[in-house]
């Protein structure tokens, strides 16, 4: 009954019965989703996935969002929502740790692009997709998460097929059956965080749901109940869950409106360490530092205990690399999680000085720094809600630098200015030509 | 060091280090596969996921096996393993209920056809992958089916991977990536028995398998340890596991050598069933039965206890309606498996008479029949091995019954004839062309 019941409040959301202030966040969350993807568009992996167009005889239908290069529909949401994971800077709903956009954008831009829909019809799947997987992650978040699943793709993989559905106009049995096909495709280890394949599962989550609703038009079929079955997704996949969350005051409450951006380009968890860090760099020199306790969660650490991390990807997973640049440099952006940078001889002997300590009743959004100075003296500094939090979240123009920093290298400064344009009237679009058009990047700035 | 131990033990086994016996069984479930895989391929679901071709920008880069359309490698293995699988018809390893083609021969085949590769790369590659998914199936049975995973993708897609790694000519590290990248996609929930979306799980393993070796190949990163790590697949996946089953024995024991191949078109664990019901039916009349108890381990009917399969698809999850049609008809192959057939009144009425009682004593591949007649005689019948397991195999000439009766109908007895001389000396083939070329159905014979 909860496949069912969900599959029905989807299809009786219209745009009219989405409130504007839902709308408003939509469209910032896929501004700022759109930054992140432009932003890592010339990673290597995405040279990687890229490279193996003519290998696997992919059509050019769409765009790779911040590159010249089309690709067919289901690359294109591969390669456009693994490049929005890259650097750990997308959003976050904070309640369960999901990227709710990196699954489904890519999807709603392929469709809008290929199928010359409006503004308005992308936004309204976008909207429905995202509120599916995140109500869906609140299901089975924490037990899901916590057994190893990156929650991102694995319920992900629901909110692309709900949206790729929308757009597809499918009945209520396709839908139900888009929703089984997706589910049973439901994956992602936790295991591959700090490697390539982290980023990779946005992206084939993407690609995985745009398939299934694809299907689902075909009258391919599949369980209707997947949610709730005995051997369904809930059950197998989550050790304790509530799917009673997933329809609970539909078109009342919305998750979406908890989707956060981020001010820094790693995992959530590290944030509230990051702002203290920064805190204390203020108010004192490196070389004056004895050590740095770090009080946190439990969790935090068992996310981000790596000591030595090799790459500046996997110093995205230390709390060691992230303390020492926030205090040294007061930013943790792209730039401070460059490979040279988990090298440099400065950070990796500040980093020794990082010293994380777990608390069980300290939450996971909280942080109890108390630097030790050499001359025996101590400055604390305690954060409640880190800057990107809902409590505390990136105003509209510390969003907009967060943009430019990330797209300016790469499609300049002008057509980022008209493509923000653009994202903040999307439901007024008549087709997204336009607004794709600005996303591709003939040359890199720099 | 699982993880690393399976591939150096991959890399390291050579077609020579491969015993006769071992490359004639996987030369005989090639052809096993090809048989199911022709047969399967004008299904309605093909045509479903064929009809996307142009949808999702599919190139036509390599062969769909029983007709005449050419799709990219990756839509290619998904239909192939796919079709394959439809049937319930594939190959099994009993020890797990694997069924170790359907995810492996579709990409060796797909990339032997399209690298122009011989017939020995192929078959050594098909036997490496069937090999490395066996032994992980053995690491996680039964926990992992279990709880609720369909072990033929969520194994299977190492399988895959390992395959196209071996003909990708893959290094160590790069191996290990691929199954990192692999085992992060392992997915498939036993509630889409009975759907379209069960065959599609074989079809899907191969598809993310062939991709994870195609982007290890580009030295796409991902963990190296993810059969055995804290949040890899087998603490995730499975409640019980021992990884020492992996590399056990590695080049004394072959797992491929316990494939075998079904004489009947739904799970193996019916087939014990079948055999008995047949035997009853050779010795009573219908009308002078009262009913027929079918004793048998309790997982038995956990998998097949749908009393009133709506669809055939569906009756291949009864006992009621497969026991039914074998005492009726003799036979549990496709045309049992009708749609006509499930709703056939002489079947219905009959599938009443079917009572099946559950004994933990008796193992799976156990059945213990008793008919009642109305008379108040009693006919009792044993299966302690069925038809088509190892201890009572089909022979050569029953293999290729089954072969020509699936394959007459699409592609006629002289290809089908050429095609078994071809497969059954697959070493010795410098290329493929010829092998391929007598798959395609330019019509249907009927």
């Amino acid at each position: 009954m909860v496949t069912q019941q969900l599959v029905e409040n989807l299809l009786k959301t219209k745009m009219d019965d989405i409130p504007e202030e839902v709308k408003l966040h939509g469209k910032k969350s896929l501004y700022n989703w759109m930054g992140v993807a432009i932003g890592a568009a010339h990673h290597p992996s995405v040279d990687m996935v890229l490279g193996l167009k003519e290998d696997i005889g992919s059509a050019g239908q769409v765009s790779v969002f911040g590159r010249t290069e089309k690709v067919d529909i289901l690359l294109g949401s591969l390669i456009n929502g693994m490049s929005s994971h890259i650097f750990d800077y997308d959003d976050t709903h904070l309640d369960t740790i999901h990227h709710p956009s990196g699954p489904v954008a890519p999807v709603v831009l392929a469709l809008g692009e290929k199928m010359n829909l409006t503004g308005e019809q992308v936004l309204h799947a976008f909207i429905l997709g995202c509120e599916a997987e995140l109500r869906i992650a609140n299901a089975v978040y924490p037990s899901h998460y916590h057994l190893g699943y990156h929650i991102t793709s694995s319920t992900g993989v629901f909110g692309a097929a709900v949206a790729a559905g929308i757009l597809l106009g499918l009945d209520e049995e396709q839908m139900a059956w888009a929703l089984g096909i997706a589910g049973t495709q439901s994956f992602g280890l936790r295991e591959m965080f700090g490697t390539m394949t982290k980023p990779f599962h946005p992206g084939k989550a993407a690609q995985n749901g745009l398939m299934a609703a694809l299907l689902a038009k075909k009258n391919f079929t599949s369980s209707t109940e997947v949610l709730e079955a005995k051997r369904g997704f809930a059950n197998v996949l989550a050790p304790q869950h509530d799917l009673s969350k997933v329809n609970v005051r539909w078109g009342t409450d919305w998750e979406l409106l908890k989707n956060a951006f981020k001010p820094y380009a790693c995992g959530i968890v590290l944030h509230p360490s990051i702002d203290a860090c920064i805190a204390l760099g203020k108010q004192a020199k490196a070389e004056d530092i004895e050590r740095i306790e770090l009080t946190v969660n439990p969790y935090v650490l068992e996310l981000t205990g790596k000591p030595t991390p090799p790459t500046g990807l996997a110093g995205k997973f230390s709390i060691y690399h992230t303390g020492a640049i926030a205090f040294l440099e007061g930013d943790a952006a792209e730039a401070q999680y460059a490979d040279e940078k988990v090298r440099d001889p400065a950070v990796v002997a500040f980093r020794e000085k990082i010293k994380p300590k777990v608390d069980h009743s300290v939450k996971e959004e909280e942080v109890y720094a108390k630097a030790y100075l050499k001359d025996d003296s101590i400055i604390e500094h305690t954060v409640k809600y880190a800057t990107g939090s809902i409590e505390n979240p990136m105003d509209d123009a510390a969003l907009e630098r967060k943009f430019n920093n990330l797209v300016h290298p790469i499609i300049g400064a002008e057509r980022a200015e008209a493509l923000r344009g653009l994202m903040y009237r999307m439901e007024e679009l008549g087709q997204l030509e336009e607004l794709i058009g600005l996303t591709k990047a003939e040359k890199i700035f720099n």
